[in-house]
């Protein structure tokens, strides 16, 4: 009576939701500083106080209907130009207004791509590890998804691998650096050849190939290299970005697209977006949160916060003996479990009140990921259950 | 290389912001107060003082990790526990929070509630005339959308046509009361027969057919008799609900679904509500806007400025000799055209600088529709126009 596929896709919670209602749970039964849940995604610093100050004087001062009411389907065009000039400012490129498309979050950004640009039996790649919703969203768009692995300590995509699995049929390639679950930024130098890779593949093919990149990480950065963008190096690429992580903004769904000004047909892929959110029910992006873009872009929340909790739990992490992929962003270390199966491994950290979420779904077994956007307490209060569950392997 | 559905779609702006930009470019010509625009569906009344008074408590009051944090998927608990608490008190009605799912606007609740119900072949009826964009949704989500005509004059649903178009294959039947364009309420008595005929063919036929409810106007109704709440006569019912015209804040996409209490197997629809609303990217509706959501319960804006406007409308075009529908809610007039071609009385109308919409667009030829949510001024300044254009006509 119903569609199967939603059916199964809703009854089916995610294993970190599960992890997570299992830690509330746990929580009321010892004490809720005695669970360490590193399960959710979700920034632990609050907004910084410009968004608060801005958000209350737009509500103050602007006539209510013009800020609460129905922007273009894209966006309002003065916020998309801001959009573009810092983004050229930047990363010394040259994007346009016209080709920024505002969305409700970075999902709404791939779900929109993706339904605009594959048809029935196209192939999507991504890189295993990967967050696990881009299956779901490239299924829906009728995508097969292909799954190409990560060369394994380092987590840089295999291009050789890569290039085995494009076909005639491959659409478009997903990026995410820095990354979820690894924390790894994608090195200049692979994404360079992965766009050669890209270019030599599709004009042997005679296809065109997407390059999109998910970049809700893209400012939560603790190194000296930041992530290179993707449209200074290939011409077919996408920018789904969102707000949600960088300004602490996850619950008001603000997001855009940017279709590269290099895009075959650049106007026609910009068109297609556009009825592409237009079929799946997106009038426009909030409002007020488009009109506070503007004041806030290129500021962050406090992100010393996730650094130095980083610092402390990658320094002990390794110490124990742990081996973690190299921390370059985002707020998730991704650890060696100490056997070769990650959800049992995971079993055995519960014991420690350690509520780590198993690689398995993010597409490769063996591996946990550890969302350290936490408080420090937790952090601090959580070495001694970390160093008790290497020292029980180890025995 | 695209989706040709998606960018068709995209490329074809509908003709109601053709006319829009026509009358934006018109109005640079000869004057702002010289041309009636009566075109968009856009609330010109401000939004409640009570809506910024409570946004900006919200912004100063609650810790912003939690204002502007994930909310779970369907929406926050304590909020959908008020709107169900609203809807049983308002209506008489015994529905749950459990089957409330928040939702960024009613085409969101309308594009996840058709993906979850729809399997590929299936058909979704509606009565003509009818909002556009039902065709995009229904079609993108797999169905093949069926148009009934309303019987003309006083354009309720034509029931004897509604029974020979459903078959083994229908899926669901839209309503949407008070109409966009027409304005009109669908009587008790009809909503009641058109639940039975629903009941007789499902059994007859051996299915399920889901009741859709699209409320995006229930609040803005200027007569006695209230649209009758459809969970309360039929079970396979869902509403699909926003805050957009009835608080003017259609740019800030808020709403939600419900599924009636009686429907068979409602866990799993809701399940399978959940799950389209995850594989369209649809994260979780506004967290701000969610909060704000108890207070504003039943507040509207100030809808007697609407009802003035049509009262001076319709009084003088009936006055004239037009002939119009009764106009029951929503800010809509649906006018019989003074010749068989709508689109070509709109061309004539534009000598006078009136700019309406040919009822082409809606599924049915003959009518316009008039948007009475613009200025007084625009409202008494455009009568000689009207008065001109029927004179045309007649002499």
């Amino acid at each position: 009576m119903l569609n199967e596929r939603m059916l199964a896709c809703g009854k089916k919670s995610s294993v970190i939701r599960e992890i997570f209602e299992y830690g509330k749970k746990r929580k009321n039964e010892i004490g809720w500083d005695k669970v360490f849940d590193f399960s959710l995604g979700n920034p632990s610093v609050p907004c910084p106080q410009c968004v608060s100050d801005e958000l209350t004087r737009l509500i103050r001062e602007l006539p209510p209907e013009i800020l609460h009411g129905y922007t273009s389907a894209p966006g309002d065009i003065n916020v998309r130009q801001s959009i573009a000039d810092y983004i050229n400012r930047t990363h010394g490129v040259k994007e346009s207004a016209d080709n920024i498309f505002l969305t409700v979050g970075a999902a709404a950004s791939l779900t929109i791509t993706l339904n605009a640009l594959v048809n029935e039996g196209d192939n999507v790649i991504v890189f295993a590890p990967f967050f696990p919703e881009y299956r779901v969203f490239a299924e829906k768009a009728g995508a097969e998804l292909r799954v190409v692995e990560c060369t394994r300590g380092d987590f840089q995509p295999d291009l050789d691998k890569l290039e085995r699995a494009i076909d005639k049929k491959t659409k478009a390639v997903i990026i995410n650096s820095p990354n979820n679950p690894t924390g790894v930024i994608i090195s200049d130098k692979t994404v360079k050849r992965l766009c050669q890779v890209l270019k030599d593949k599709s004009s042997q093919l005679g296809t065109e190939i997407f390059l999109i990149s998910d970049e809700p990480y893209r400012e939560l950065v603790y190194t000296e290299s930041k992530p290179i963008f993707i449209t200074s190096c290939y011409a077919n690429s996408i920018v789904c970005y969102s707000f949600s992580k960088s300004l602490s903004l996850p619950g008001e769904r603000i997001g855009y697209i940017l279709v590269g000004s290099e895009c075959r047909d650049v106007r026609d892929v910009y068109y297609a977006i556009c009825g592409s959110a237009r079929c799946l029910g997106y009038v426009c992006a909030p409002a007020l949160f488009q009109y506070l873009i503007p004041s806030v872009l290129g500021k962050t929340s406090d992100i010393e916060v996730y650094r130095k909790n980083k610092d402390i739990l990658y320094s002990a992490l390794t110490e124990y003996g742990y081996e973690c992929a190299s921390p370059d962003g985002a707020f998730y270390l991704f650890v060696k479990a100490l056997e070769d199966d990650a959800i049992s491994f995971c079993e055995r950290a519960k014991k420690y009140e350690l509520l780590l979420v198993p690689s398995n779904d993010f597409g490769i077994d063996g591996y946990v990921r550890i969302s350290y956007c936490v408080s420090r307490e937790q952090i601090l209060a959580s070495l001694d259950s970390f160093k008790k569950l290497y020292e029980e392997y180890k025995k």
